[in-house]
């Protein structure tokens, strides 16, 4: 892809299914702190990776949900939005518990039941938003 | 599960599928160090997950391959053995290098490209044996 | 040893002298989740590791405090919960906080200071409840 | 340097410029629990660190500013302080938070925005303050 | 920055500072197995990062020097090619140098030494081909 | 402590234990490059930690055999030169392994296979030389 404002639109397609609020949310957040914060991070992660051909939207979202549950509990806050975002791209509430359950493996049993702790508490609060 | 002698049966049966040879070169290489060493990997990372329902075994293998990237280069014999195991669990080798590459979103380059430098020695390997 | 039943068994023994009420409260918290959790968990960690022969159980237990302090200070939980055990298998909390602070030489002054902050805080809720 | 006492004293010239109070502090939280904590992190961080030459200490800070952040969220109160104290060394707001957004490229984004948080209370806290 | 194509192009601008070969090497070793991977590794890391107003060059290498330091041994690859870059960016070797064994303070002895080894094998290289 | 030159001593009384020519190695492969590294590595490691009261030696080397181990495959280095310093203060191969092997419930398998694959390597070494 060599043309840069389609890697910002391919990421804003990808926000739109998984997020819509998303990248208002984040420059609301972030962009006084650093300037273009919200639309560097949907054109590179979004744009510049999962909309990318090659590996399907559910089974990218299950690898981040893996990632960041490996890397140990300090990533609970991404954790849990990108929970959010696993199910919206089609995966069940199951599917996710094991990829962050199969991570016992690979980061030990702390990484694994921290990520179960941020699981839980994101489904307490959508069960409570229902 | 309450019958542990099935997590190894499970286990074994998920091995065949992946890697026949791999309990074997596990006990050879370190039952002698370990006493039980490979019977207890294969019970407890394909017994207690890899066989369990829930998530389908190729995308447990492209999150196990997303994990070992993220936690870093040092990772790369394991990641190896991995990617063997997940073409047999039917990915494709971009599918494989995509789920790589998406790691520099979440645990930086440096892994990202570590990663990568994993699969092309892999890729190579297999490719000389073909 | 190759009697699965006997992991877990020995598994429960351990966990009976180190804090009778885990695997239940494990169970409560986490078998909805993740069916089979607390066994799993039991039969792996107590079972397959610290009822081998070959090291003590207070050493062993003074390692995985050093190891949790190293990983750095989001296993806070992990850390307060496995000080616990410490104190059980026969540790003194000097013993305890001078694994903890000799971690500052192998993973930082961060992750040193962090796991004697998850101390201070477990020695005042022992100290409260006594 | 051979002296060891100079590197008590040289690390307690530095704590002077960037916050007098620290030694008082970090003795009044730890020293009962570890005996010379204080005196000891004095002289080895800002005695045989800080105080070498080479190295210009705002430098000196932003290059803590960055591996704190790249190490991840569970740094949060080791980073705040740092942040102080980086202000006091001379740096600005604004290059503080480039040094943290900087390592999204090296640590991946949950890092560095779990950084950004940190920076955010710890300039919120100024503000309140000022 | 709201123009795409700026980014790549103030990237390719400080690339032709630090390693003008760069992007062509990345292209050769990665483009055909991660399609875009120089173009937006460069426009992400050197666009997005580097070339950004409010931290300048030099301290920016510096911490990138810090980062991969206290990540641990295994970013060796990334920290040499980086250290050639912090010099091209005006720092001396005992910046660099002083730098690293910072990381002692604040990822551990471990990471500091392999960082250390990591700087010697690139000055004996440069010292070899001077 | 509060005289500094017995730390330097402290310390240098544990080398005298565990590995006597370590001071003159470091200083050797290091001095050159960080001036002071080997004094201020005795120091801080050995008089600062290993030679404070509280806890055994033997218990010390396996905390640090743990801690190693736990950070991943990247400390190999560090992780053989200990598992020697390991063996003199009076620990035996197999409880150096098992202090290994038990990693795996806290950081993994990964972790804790390449910690074993590093006490073979520097269990052959030894066996050679014997």
């Amino acid at each position: 892809m060599t043309d840069k404002t389609s890697a910002l639109d391919a990421g804003r397609d990808i926000v739109a299914k998984l997020n819509p609020p998303l990248e208002g949310q984040l420059a609301e957040a972030y962009d006084e702190l650093v300037p273009d914060f919200a639309e560097t991070l949907v054109e590179w992660a979004y744009g510049r990776h999962y909309a990318r051909p090659g590996l399907d939207l559910k089974t990218r979202q299950l690898c981040t949900i893996a990632a960041l549950t490996v890397l140990g509990g300090q990533t609970a806050p991404q954790l849990k939005v990108n929970i959010r975002h696993t199910l919206s791209a089609g995966a069940s509430r199951t599917e996710i518990i094991e990829a962050i359950w199969q991570m016992a493996v690979y980061g030990g049993l702390p990484a694994a039941i921290n990520g179960l702790n941020a699981a839980k508490e994101l489904f307490t609060e959508l069960d409570a938003a229902a």
